[in-house]
């Protein structure tokens, strides 16, 4: 199966490239410079390819890249990604003397990330940390996905199985993004209270 | 210490009820109707008031009414509750076709409770369940608590830890309640997809 990573050359797209690689994915690491995709899919046995070339012949489209651009890119590259699935994994976050808030919009950003597209949009990995991820053995979490498309969303849980040791879990649909999303804040605050790393496991289910 | 319990005649209000009385708490069920509070609070070994006599000489406040009526229970107690703090442990959840969805609103309930109060508002205890606090046994789950006034965020975070076998965990800034508030959107998704009762644990953290 052949990934796009859009915003592959960031911190967590590198380390989600990384295991994907690993799991035997076809990635494609995206970027809108072609030597810096070039050069960051180099580093993770990769190919880079600019946005718009990198989503071409993808089965699905990951969108990494940071919350401020998310929008923009989708916006971009509507028609390039055309019915092909896509996963949105960003969250916005803001950060204040009092602590990380979650977005102060009613809608989340995967869900304007679909207004934007006529590719079906899921949401998820929001609970996975850059550093976790890019460690040498996968995170001991679970990964929530969350859609209203069964076949995009059985793609997006496929994949997220591949990332922990846990399981990949259906959270619903995709107006579940709004609660995933600000979960990344509250992870960010743990881990700052805490000086950990915080990740989530969901017990009581069968 | 002694606890309002407001909504306490709930199955949630209920289930905690009895856990707090169990770990020493001086515990009051509040309802509008007086019977009905007596009735709720003999079951439990609780005291039962009316809201307005439940919340006078309290050290804590839990407004644990149904999501419709928290609004509305915060601003007629105003003057009861004066500067007692509150713990805010509803989520405002809309049942579809095509699964639970969280608020719609940008603001969590919490937030908009604590637009009504003088009182410091914290908001936990979002992850837990009636059917798991009810048990015998206390939840194998950790709890969020978050809230921008550190002694009331203490006196939730003693309490929540009384509730469940894993961690009190504080979440932040009471902004924080957003993404709290919709993970109980995600637990009821993950119970009808997985037929469980989902919980959450925290990993990563020393």
């Amino acid at each position: 199966m052949r990934v796009a990573l859009l915003g592959g050359t960031g911190a967590f797209g590198t380390a989600l490239a990384v295991r994907l690689v690993q799991a035997g994915y076809e990635v494609v690491v995206g970027s809108r410079d072609l030597e810096r995709a070039a050069a960051a899919a180099a580093e993770v046995g990769a190919a880079g390819a600019t946005n718009v070339d990198s989503v071409r012949d993808a089965d699905l489209v990951v969108l990494a890249t940071k919350a401020e651009a998310a929008l923009d890119t989708a916006r971009e590259l509507r028609t390039a990604i055309g019915s092909t699935p896509l996963l949105s994994v960003a969250s916005e976050l803001r950060f204040t003397p009092a602590g990380v808030f979650p977005s102060g919009s009613a809608a989340s950003l995967a869900e304007r990330v679909q207004s934007e597209l006529e590719a079906p949009v899921v949401a998820g990995l929001h609970s996975l940390a850059a550093s976790t991820l890019g460690a040498d053995e996968p995170p001991e979490e679970d990964a929530f996905v969350c859609g209203d498309d069964a076949e995009a969303k059985a793609l997006a849980l496929e994949l997220a199985g591949h990332l922990v040791t846990g399981r990949a879990l259906d959270a619903g649909p995709l107006a579940s993004a709004r609660a995933l999303e600000g979960l990344t804040a509250v992870i960010v605050n743990l881990n700052k209270r805490y000086r950990g790393h915080a990740g989530i496991r969901v017990t009581g289910l069968p």
